[in-house]
């Protein structure tokens, strides 16, 4: 444990007693990953309770030069939390509680540990709600960190546009606020937007201001079929032009309706379909629904099936929300290579069926889906773990997903983050301005202790 | 001139020719401002054509230390484009064309010396438009650099949330690209972000990449009197809880209105008004105007009066953007220190009706008016000039102005930024966070040559 000295140990066990752990099991937990990524363990797992704590440990850490991760609920898909020079990881689980609902203001203090189901359960009764939903109950203050967005970011946008302010301890242990509860400013350096993305490799975030939304009166949600990608993204360009705020405006692709039919029994026509919902007034919703529906017959879509109920919709949603799931369970055993890409949306069929055409050449099946409104799509590559060709095939995939994104003007990720995964495109996409985001790091934390090895060079 | 040495004018000139402007006529055009500071001109005046010539320019000037400061319109409120250590002042003037409209991506690559009016002349044919709209034909760099926002931000955002791009030049000469036409990236630091609102301190921007919006297909607009400020706001607040899309939401108080009368012969009761427009399909337009037109009756608004013709909504918003010169003409000769507050929602009664008792109890007028729908609030403060008494009393009232925003939770400034007229605040808003955005500047400029003065200490 060449970063945990004893000394680093014995500080840190003063500050927090039991609730620093530093079992087998525990490291072990805190060294895996959702996707494929080999297991790095931390030395220590701290679960601290307030701001004080974490500046406190960060302090200790920071004199010892013992690395810091902080930790969410692990579901991120880029090896963000792994421990990739041991150290200390921050769990947040003890930093869960919604601190304060302001109605008026529509907006929401939390601690970064609280999940977004969580928090949408403890809103309900206040008539708003938080409406990121990257699919998995990941904690705000991982999704914060990695800029998550998903389903709603074509109408509500991502954790950029919905995270007000922030209280981060800094690698130096200085406590700062970032922003306020005012919903919007021009007083100097946007350092909330800073700290979002950052992926904990610039501070840790031990508080959040989240701006919240009113609960839509009305709701509805549609699946149609499309006889090709191409017509589907045509009717996607037209519906955003004329103005109607889709709420959501999901791709699937024949393989990932596949997979709905098989596990979900969903019994759709495997054809691309575009799963689609409506927020607003019964009038406007009504509205909205009816123009939509011009659109799409231009465009050739069929087989719209409505699901204005809630149990409907909340099926339709739980199918998208699974698709991960139920793409896993079309080659049983297999790990998944979870990609994402995001281009300009002009240039997204194309995208799309470049990727497609190049998974359907290679060895390995990989559905495709996406956030289509937002030019973000993924890919599921289903490998068999410890098969050399296959894993090959599947990083062959990923990389030209991401030069293919580059090439058509868009970035090597819209919502998953670069953690360890995409380090090696950052500075293609970015040239001397990784330059300026490694100038930004060392400025802060000088000696690269806050989640090495993730997003910026020589860290 | 011991920023200016015979050396770097030899060097400009040979990079230049006539482009490069010494003349007594120019640097004063270039040192002075909207407000009331004294004028500080640069040394020359440099109108490069290209992004070569900027980053050139500017690598002669880190050679030999000479400060450079941007300039777009001149149209700032808060001294920011200002020659505080003389140097180089940067006009875009010649940089001033739209490169690129993506009409399927909704975005437009422009120059950063374009004005708003001219790029939505430019993009008139198009069905699309860019809606940030601080009142003044700001130039988009300017406005970019300052996170302008205005009256429709409440609807379309502020400049933070429809810059999707940059091309800056940094203080060694380095030429960076941010962000891409995607719209949404969660690859590494969010330095668009960070070059949004940063006065021109960390760069010179050259090109912008902006989110632009379908023209909305039925526009409407209409007045309210109130009986008092309060039940305005309670309005404001059930109107946008209420999830209605208001694409502007204004307030003018007593004043402002008498103002509008004496000026445009507006007619309208000298009491507190909104004034607001709906956006949208005509079916959409009516039933928000329906509703919010029940919200504003149940809080005892009166005298609704619609604007429906677009001479009508032009003229009504052509007195709400010319609010500035009526307030002036309020008090022939004077001088206006125009000042700028933010604060949540829940708060911004109570902050405008102290505002607004202070101000009576003053010395000087000083109408009161707003963007309510963002908690965002002026004050036009009418001094006569080189009265020692009245610029006294407008500092005070503008100062607690100021410590009354932080007071409620607020920001110093909303919209108008920190430039040279806010620094005093900075450590009392951000307290360490001032400190963190010092430590990005020096590490971004070390020898503090961009925009010396301005937003950060030390600088």
């Amino acid at each position: 444990m060449p970063h945990f000295s004893p000394a680093a140990l014995t500080e840190l066990e003063a500050l927090l007693g039991a609730r620093l752990v530093t079992t087998a099991a525990d490291r072990a937990l805190h060294g895996r990953n959702e996707t494929h990524f080999p297991p790095l363990p931390p030395d220590a797992v701290a679960y601290p309770e307030t701001t004080a704590e974490v500046a406190a440990l960060m302090a200790i850490c920071a004199r010892h030069g013992v690395p810091v991760q902080g930790w969410g609920a692990g579901t991120s898909l880029e090896g963000h939390a792994l421990a990739l020079n041991g150290g200390v990881t921050v769990d947040f689980a003890r930093m869960a509680q919604v601190l304060e609902v302001r109605g008026e203001d529509m907006v929401a203090r939390i601690q970064p540990g609280i999940t977004r189901e969580a928090l949408n359960t403890e809103l309900r009764a206040t008539g708003l709600f938080f409406p990121v939903d990257p699919g998995a109950n990941a904690s705000l203050g991982g999704m914060a960190s990695t800029r998550a967005s998903g389903t709603t970011a074509v109408r509500y946008g991502t954790m950029r546009d919905n995270v007000l302010a922030l209280e981060v301890v800094l690698a130096d242990g200085r406590v700062i606020r970032t922003g306020t509860a005012a919903r919007k400013s021009s007083a100097g350096y946007d350092l909330t937007a800073l700290f979002v993305g950052a992926e904990g490799t610039l501070g840790l975030i031990t508080e959040l201001t989240l701006r919240l939304h009113g609960q839509p009166e009305a709701v509805s949600a549609a699946v149609c079929a499309f006889p090709a990608m191409g017509p589907a993204v045509q009717a996607v360009i037209a519906t955003i032009q004329s103005g109607i705020p889709m709420a959501r405006i999901e791709f699937v692709d024949a393989a990932t309706v596949a997979a709905f039919n098989a596990r979900d029994n969903a019994g759709m026509p495997e054809q691309p379909h575009l799963l689609v919902e409506f927020h607003g007034s019964p009038a406007a919703v009504a509205e909205q629904a009816e123009r939509f529906g011009e659109i799409v017959a231009e465009a050739g879509g069929e087989g719209f099936r409505w699901a204005s109920r809630p149990e409907e919709r909340a099926a339709l949603w739980r199918m998208r929300h699974n698709a991960y799931y139920a793409c896993l369970a079309l080659r049983p055993g297999a790990t998944a290579w979870v990609t994402d890409v995001c281009v300009p949306i002009s240039r997204l069929a194309e995208a799309v069926e470049e990727t497609r055409a190049d998974i359907a050449a290679s060895i390995i099946p990989g559905p495709i889906l996406g956030h289509v409104g937002d030019g973000n799509f993924h890919a599921i590559l289903l490998v068999e773990p410890g098969n050399e060709a296959e894993i090959a095939a599947a990083k062959g995939l990923s990389a030209r997903m991401a030069d293919r994104a580059l090439r058509l003007g868009g970035t090597v990720t819209g919502e998953h983050g670069i953690g360890m995964g995409k380090l090696d495109y950052m500075a293609r996409e970015h040239g001397a301005g990784w330059d300026v985001m490694g100038q930004i790091k060392r400025a802060l934390d000088p000696a690269g202790l806050l989640n090495p090895g993730k997003t910026v060079r020589g860290n």
